[in-house]
């Protein structure tokens, strides 16, 4: 299955079968300091900054997350995604849970973009879904819901069902949903990655759609995040996950790595190509 | 399926569905120049200090091949076997293609050994698996035949059941069989990555025996071999395999990783043991 995302004149596939896409995480002010002060400050030089680096690192669309309490965030998303749009020329993917954000930034935003994200939240669904709906865009699905993130595959498999059921009665098609399974952190729970992986392997094999994953969160609270984050993405990847929203600069080249390991880079062009543009200096990589 | 290897005084288990058992690669003379020269001089102490700190890194078994060209390998393998086993306390893995020079040292080691390799050749087939038998001994089995290594999984396949059929028939169990998919450089043939993940699905599958992986061959020949090789490991240990040759110095840490992700390490006690005793100083490993 393809879900296809567009800016002003490129257009991303992202196919279940890959390469996988990267969405390039770094413009969200959580637990960001430097970028909650620049965003408070209406100065939106560093947006721009991290717009451009990650679009070099090989991010192929933009998360834009501008949720910093006490700012207008209606106001805020779209004056960012405007920043945006204007600086690099990928997708960018809208981050709110603010229906009005998304809207007013959905109508402001060129080609296609996607939504992150709804979820099976009733109060989600109503939301967010039509105005998805309306604008054409695609959406990520988050596998939690009234209850939270149930702790079991299963109950998220049973969650992306219904999201995917609720999306395409307002008219949404299944190749614009794809499915985040989330991953919680295995410093609190040491069972969160392999839940993750089954609750990937069962949605794919049950509804063959594309599925995202935030490839970060699983190691938080543990030593040695980069060695858990490569391995939790490769291990994603084999299990059918075709898309990682992440930090480029960290993880694109094991990203292409594991697309090289798949077969699914003829003559290691991409992973050859992003090696000379990005080689570290220094010490070899772990 | 369990394969049971064991030394004097120690078994180590390894199992179809992990935790991943690693057998250390270091003590081999190819392209290790100061190791052929020690063995040329008849000198163990380096045998002795690869052996120490390959089980400090991790290591549960200990490969040991002595092939340098002009030595007589019969009385070298039961020396240096000798050595490894008088030093460390691990199942030891008996890497020759001579079969005298494997019955003797055989003969020398305790416990339950592993012999490196029989492969699909009939010359291989007939000379390696006796010599195992009486022993009792356990055997990696390489998917390769008199026409070399195949190009696709599918005949890797039908090679390892050949293996298995030809162990049965003279009383090694499948259990004692621990299967070798290879895997070629993808720095000649990008496409070997995919192919021997396909092999080991195929073959865990068919056959449900244990499943080894050489797993820096694959990075021969292209840059950040690192991560190409970290991520090889979790795509082969998502697909089935349940043990690897590789340098624990380099490699250990991400099998932690992958176990852990796997489900397979409870409260990541493995994983926070392993960080503690081996955590790198400088700068963070990438």
């Amino acid at each position: 299955m393809q879900t296809f995302l567009s800016s002003a004149t490129t257009t991303v596939k992202i196919n279940t079968d890959g390469p996988m896409v990267i969405i390039g995480e770094k413009i969200n002010p959580t637990g960001h300091k430097r970028l909650a002060e620049a965003l408070q400050g209406g100065d939106f030089d560093y947006v721009r900054e991290l717009a451009a680096r990650q679009v070099a690192a090989g991010a192929d669309v933009l998360d834009v997350n501008v949720g910093v309490l006490g700012l207008d965030e209606v106001a805020l998303l779209t004056q960012a995604v405007k920043v945006v749009t204007s600086e690099v020329n990928v997708p960018v993917c809208l981050d709110s849970a603010n229906p009005e954000a998304l809207a007013t930034a959905l109508a402001a935003v060129p080609g296609k973009p996607l939504v992150n994200s709804v979820n099976g939240k009733e109060a989600s669904l109503q939301a967010v879904l039509p105005v998805v709906k309306d604008r054409g865009a695609a959406v990520i699905g988050l596998t939690m819901d009234d209850h939270g993130i149930p702790k079991d595959a299963e109950t998220r498999l049973a969650i992306a069902g219904k999201i995917l059921e609720r999306a395409a009665k307002v008219g949404i098609p299944a190749e614009d949903v794809i499915i985040d399974p989330l991953v919680l952190s295995m410093g609190v729970d040491t069972t969160a990655g392999a839940v993750t992986l089954r609750a990937i392997e069962l949605i794919r094999q049950e509804f063959g759609v594309n599925i995202n994953l935030g490839a970060s969160n699983v190691s938080f609270g543990l030593p040695e995040r980069q060695v858990i984050n490569q391995a939790f993405l490769a291990l994603a990847a084999g299990a059918g996950a075709s898309c990682v929203i992440t930090d480029p600069m960290k993880l694109a080249m094991a990203v292409r790595a594991i697309d090289l390991l798949l077969g699914r880079d003829a003559y290691a062009r991409r992973y050859i190509t992003y090696f000379r543009a990005h080689a570290k200096e220094g010490p070899a990589s772990h």
